[in-house]
């Protein structure tokens, strides 16, 4: 027996999940983790953290590991980690450990460490096999499911990387309690958009729930949804381009803040800005009502601080749109919505399209 | 009609091969690419070459493009430009171009130019479609078939690179017309290897033949043996460790000389001394005849340079095998063979048994 509400849905209804020839655990999903090791047959385990989860998530794995002996690679805490510079210094890692093909990398961390440490795990001697533990929000329902992984060059994002399944996840709830609020919100902005693309029911359950405390079952719920799609699609050729809402001026938003702000936005920040432009455009272009419109900027906008976009920064972000990896023959190109709960793929924008979404969003304040 | 005995070769027996999802094509080779970008709907396409075949192959297949407009990307000649540093470079120089993910990737060149373009291209945006148009007569028989792509840290062969197929080869005899005698036997080790790990009848016919220019019906047959495991052990689970025949001494002498000599040793003479040092491993310890042992010795030592092992290079080139993708449990792992014509998987090797193969090479001046 338990005693809170999300802990009961947790013990409940968050059956294992299958997902492309892996599973998705949830249940007491860190002890999970030990008897995959242990069945795995494997020669040895490495750990890749970052300096925080390395402190405070790393801890109890441990726990659950009990004697199991394993060697631990390190990295910084933050997106500028994902450079190809630090995955040069993953490789020589494994080299130096003597890492051979039979070896597992268990990635325990946000989406830098699972985006990175998949594409280092999926390139090493050609590929070795590596699981995801992931301990935010963020990467819970998003970067640890769907077997995409990617470093940066010169702030490109994802421009490098494979489409590699981990041979598990195991998505922890305890994780969730210790994390600040500010990376919790960055995790929600990636359940609305799960809700806004797919299912305008839970998206209204979302909106109408106290988002600074994500249920169990709300997180099961968005896994169960991002699941789906990569099944169906997992090369992104068709509804996986779904996921995509929000991303075309939100990733260029969330690299224009990377480069220029001291405090950076967090990609929920950022993916919430796109998703009000992108709403914006979806109203001007494929039929998204007015008052759905206003419905998505009214939720976003209460949830999210405002920053503030000027005319002066238009330039940049479009620079950094064209060279977004879902373009195809220089046009930028974004998945918008035709009203709440359906998306509508590739769709090409052109600048002044782009511009004018950005000037609404502007208007905001 | 065509006149010499090699090309009408070509003409009457070298029908295309079916491999993993793409053709190897022989005949009228260059042509055949002009025909596959015409009919691949691609929005760009890239070359990539060294600065040899930019300058002694492009302008032959520039001619077979007629007015195709394409981005030309370069890198110097030679094993160092495997290195992830170069890599990096080709990333940049297709961002830098504009590439989009229904871009292609011509390599024309050796097999450094496949092995480094084939992961540029397999990582580059998760992955673009990429062919190989194998210069030399080794990346023809070796590098061009079989979805190995690969890039060097800290001069650790291959260490980096993934499992990713071409989306077609093209195998051009003209190259080979105008090669150095050097680079044919280079590529000629290789397909002795062929024939010693699975053919004895074709081990015979390369033995008897002027080995200084290889026919068109050899070349073909070698790609045809290769192709043959490839398809069957795509992943290196088991049959296709037979290739690695010769391979981890070879890689290491070959380490070790682009290491520490100035005028290193080419893939082929490494790849012969690994050779005869395995296949004394494989009189002593997997059943193979002294008078096979011999045979092969003598056939080897004909053809390639004496290269002066001394019993001080010994521990670098322990340490340099110990580092080998094949590897498991930090045992070195060699391929035998029982007789001529048959191989033997997974034979962990002591250092005591190492060194003495290397030994015995030694003594043979």
């Amino acid at each position: 027996m338990t005693e809170t509400y999300n802990d009961s849905l947790i013990a409940d209804t968050m059956e294992t999940l299958q997902s492309n020839n892996y599973n998705i655990y949830f249940n007491d999903a860190l002890a999970e983790v030990a008897r995959f090791i242990e069945q795995g047959k494997y020669s040895r385990f490495f750990v890749l953290t970052d300096e925080n989860t390395g402190k405070y998530c790393l801890p109890l794995l441990r726990e659950k590991l009990g004697d199991a002996d394993f060697d631990l690679i390190e990295i910084n805490a933050g997106e500028e980690s994902k450079d190809i510079d630090f995955c040069i210094g993953v490789w020589k890692m494994l080299i130096d450990f003597g890492a051979d093909r039979k070896s597992l990398l268990i990635n325990l961390g946000g989406g830098v460490v699972s985006d990175l440490g998949g594409f280092a795990a999926s390139t090493f001697k050609r590929g070795i096999d590596f699981v995801h533990v992931p301990t935010t929000l963020l990467s819970q329902v998003d970067a640890s499911v769907g077997g995409k992984t990617g470093i940066d060059i010169d702030s490109i994002k994802n421009i490098i990387g494979t489409f590699t399944q981990p041979k598990a996840v195991f998505i922890d709830y305890e994780f969730l309690k210790t994390l600040p609020a500010r990376q919790i919100l960055s995790g929600t902005a990636e359940m609305l958009k799960h809700g806004l693309i797919c299912d305008a029911e839970y998206w209204s359950l979302l909106k109408e729930s106290d988002l600074s405390q994500p249920t169990g079952e709300m997180v099961y719920k968005s896994v169960a949804i991002k699941n789906k799609v990569v099944l169906e699609d997992p090369h992104e050729r068709n509804i996986r381009k779904s996921l995509n809402f929000g991303h075309t001026i939100g990733h260029a938003v969330e690299t224009y803040s990377l480069i220029n702000d001291e405090d950076s936005l967090s990609h929920g920040e950022a993916i919430a800005i796109g998703m009000i432009c992108e709403a914006y455009l979806s109203y001007k272009k494929t039929g998204l009502s007015l008052d759905e419109l206003n419905e998505i900027t009214d939720v976003l906008m209460e949830l999210y601080p405002f920053y503030q976009l000027r005319d002066e920064m238009n330039d940049e972000l479009l620079e950094i749109m064209k060279k977004d990896k879902k373009n195809l023959s220089g046009n930028i190109n974004c998945t918008l919505l035709s009203k709440i709960g359906q998306f509508n793929i590739d769709n090409i924008c052109t600048s002044d399209e782009l511009i004018e979404s950005l000037q609404y969003y502007a208007s905001l304040n």
